[in-house]
């Protein structure tokens, strides 16, 4: 059943988002190599294959001790072993005696603490004055102290970043399970697209969206098939229509509203997707659609690329991260401050292009794009950040505290920060 | 010569990617085709090849008129011809008259305004009732409003973003000249090392570096060459770094304090690199070296697993990125307050592994890790950011505003906020 056939049952983002989500579940597994595994999600508990450390090594460079014998300082002992990282240690220390040893090697039986480098000096003799004292257990890391074996050290769920990765190594898994990437069809639509691969013609609008799309759905880490543009023939439009629910989700952008050029539409439903809703209070792109034909989901975005582009963050985003296996499924949010007043209506949740800027406390101001006409790509390509205003606030005035989601273009910074 | 080879010589973190950065260029440029630019950064000027819009067209879905017929509501004008986009309108207006038109589709010649769709009612004896009077200008979009033949819109140093790929694709730029990437080379040393593909010896240290750090790398969009595992032997380290100083940038971790069993700084010296500085003043990871050879970048960094994904974060990230072409170097950071007090010394900056949580007005806490044990590879896998603990602050109690690096587990959250 369609949720707004009624145009006077009107759907916020968060139930268009929420409605979407439920009919979307993580998709099957495969193996991949570790090399090949980051940015995936994890679809398979991890354990340790061995305890870490594997004994108790040093935490430092310097001696190995009896601390005992370092009650008080300074005093001198006897370096009987030189043991670096790898080695097995040959002898005991007894009393009166002290091993060189590395971070991260071994310690001699008979050690219980660890002198660094720094608070001792050589005597040239063959000992070593000791200028601190040392208790038992200091600067020594112990077995197991980080992992132990067949402890459970990732579990499904867990998205594949650089951090995963070290501990994936630690365990000696080159393979791994993960859930496998959602297959995704982006298909244009319209007589009025020129390709492209299409020779320069002036009355033509070149095709944005599909690349924008693409690029888009790229940096999920996905590479989508590009169906190209179907031009209004039904018949054309089935065609490539039938190919794109062959995949896991298609993005279908332009001839989607309700004018009566419009076959996307009822092309669809005579395909036998169910159309869920076709509108969601939202500005840019109140036409937008969601279907889904068994598990494919489709969405019909606008035709305009600003539209389109802010429809697929918003709407489609969630989705395909969820298909993957992530739990974290939206934007980065942050609080920011409107350097100017904007002019919203009532009644949508908008979606405006800004750019941040960090003040010397670290707190963020967003500066909204000039233009805000959705015809205006460059503002997209200009934003990293859309400020979000709720559909019940109406216009913001400066200064007031607004939600500014990250895109990818605010992820880096260009000067530091370090407090 | 070395910036700290008197260890008084203390080295900040900033002083030391400043100084980093000075023997750091973008790198040459190269042709790669729109659907592999994503992440890339422009080397070229990028300009308009046509007018956009091309013509005059209608903003919305509705009906093209001359204003000054509609100057008072309601009122009647009879429908000539239906637009679509892509069509070339075949007649004009006259006064009394209208033409049903599309988004995007072109004015006719006597009209100037839209009106849209929803402020009409249709007659059903070929002519339209307009419920509202209209203005010249309403809802046309111009030629030429958002891009004009010949324009410059963009510029070498842009980022490639899905926006910037949509204003690619509207300019139909099929292939882009951008800046090349680095090739990174990647070795690990020590003899307590035992590779993936080795069998499992209980007394070894699994390398985890090397694939912490290659997945740090791809990250950043570089697929890294990963050299292996150099023992102590000077003759096979000689050799693999010498591999690894025919690439842009050599990453080597272990084996690069000041012990007596560390080869790898005179190695890199008898090899003829420069070593500029080989101490940084941060915790994790102390002894980190930076030198070059020609325009080859190396970074020593420390054999700990978490101490070297911190310093390459630090020091090598930005590197890599100004080597890519990109002018925002650094990690985004925001403030956040401190969920419970955090023990530092002064002295040294500390990078702290954290967890951020959003409160309801948007609000971020940072939690740190448990165990900030810089053998817990696992602490850096749970991690979504770096708490910055300046060098000047010790200890900082809960409640604290600090500043975090959002880590790439950050870029994603649970719930949406619309505000």
């Amino acid at each position: 059943m369609e949720k707004n056939a009624n145009p006077a049952n009107r759907l916020t983002v968060q139930a268009a988002q929420a409605h979407i989500l439920e009919k979307t579940f993580p998709l099957g597994t495969e193996s991949v190599t570790l090399p090949s595994s980051l940015g995936r999600v994890l679809a398979e508990d991890i354990r340790a294959n061995r305890d870490l450390p594997p004994y108790d090594v040093s935490a430092m460079d310097g001696f190995a001790v009896y601390a005992a014998d370092l009650a008080e300082a300074p005093q001198s002992l006897l370096v009987i072993e030189d043991i670096k990282a790898g080695d097995t240690p040959k002898m005991a220390l007894q009393s009166g005696q002290c091993a060189r040893i590395m971070t991260g090697a071994s310690m001699p039986a008979g050690a219980d603490a660890v002198v660094r480098v720094e608070d001792t000096r050589e005597q040239g003799d063959g000992r070593i004055e000791f200028l601190v004292s040392a208790k038992p257990s200091t600067d020594v890391r112990y077995r197991g102290e980080n992992m132990r074996t067949g402890e459970v050290v990732l579990t499904p769920g867990e998205a594949v970043t650089p951090g995963v990765v070290g501990v994936l190594a630690t365990v000696k898994q080159a393979q791994v399970t993960v859930y496998r990437k959602p297959r995704v069809a982006i298909l244009s639509n319209g007589d009025e697209l020129e390709s492209l691969e299409e020779s320069f013609d002036p009355r033509k609008i070149p095709d944005a969206n599909s690349y924008a799309l693409m690029a888009q759905v790229q940096s999920l880490g996905i590479e989508p098939t590009l169906l190209g543009i179907a031009r209004d023939k039904p018949d054309e439009l089935a065609r490539f229509l039938k190919r794109g629910l062959a995949c896991d989700v298609l993005l279908i952008s332009g001839g989607t509203s309700v004018g009566v050029h419009d076959h996307v539409r009822p092309t669809l439903k005579a395909l036998g997707v169910d159309m869920h809703f076709w509108r969601v209070e939202m500005r840019p792109g109140h036409p937008v659609a969601f279907g889904t034909k068994g598990q494919t989901l489709v969405f019909c975005l606008p035709g305009n690329p600003v539209s389109s582009m802010v429809c697929f963050e918003q709407l489609a985003l969630p989705a395909l991260r969820r298909l993957m296996g992530h739990r974290h499924l939206f934007r980065r949010t942050i609080p920011a401050r409107l350097a100017q007043a904007v002019k919203t209506k009532p009644g949508r949740t908008e979606f405006i292009r800004a750019t941040l800027a960090r003040d010397a406390s670290g707190i963020y101001t967003a500066t909204p794009a000039a233009s805000q006409s959705s015809g205006d790509i460059r503002s997209v390509a200009r934003a990293d950040a859309l400020i979000v205003a709720p559909a019940t606030s109406g216009s913001l005035s400066a200064g007031t505290t607004v939600t500014a989601q990250l895109l990818d273009a605010a992820l880096f910074q260009d000067a530091p920060d370090m407090g």
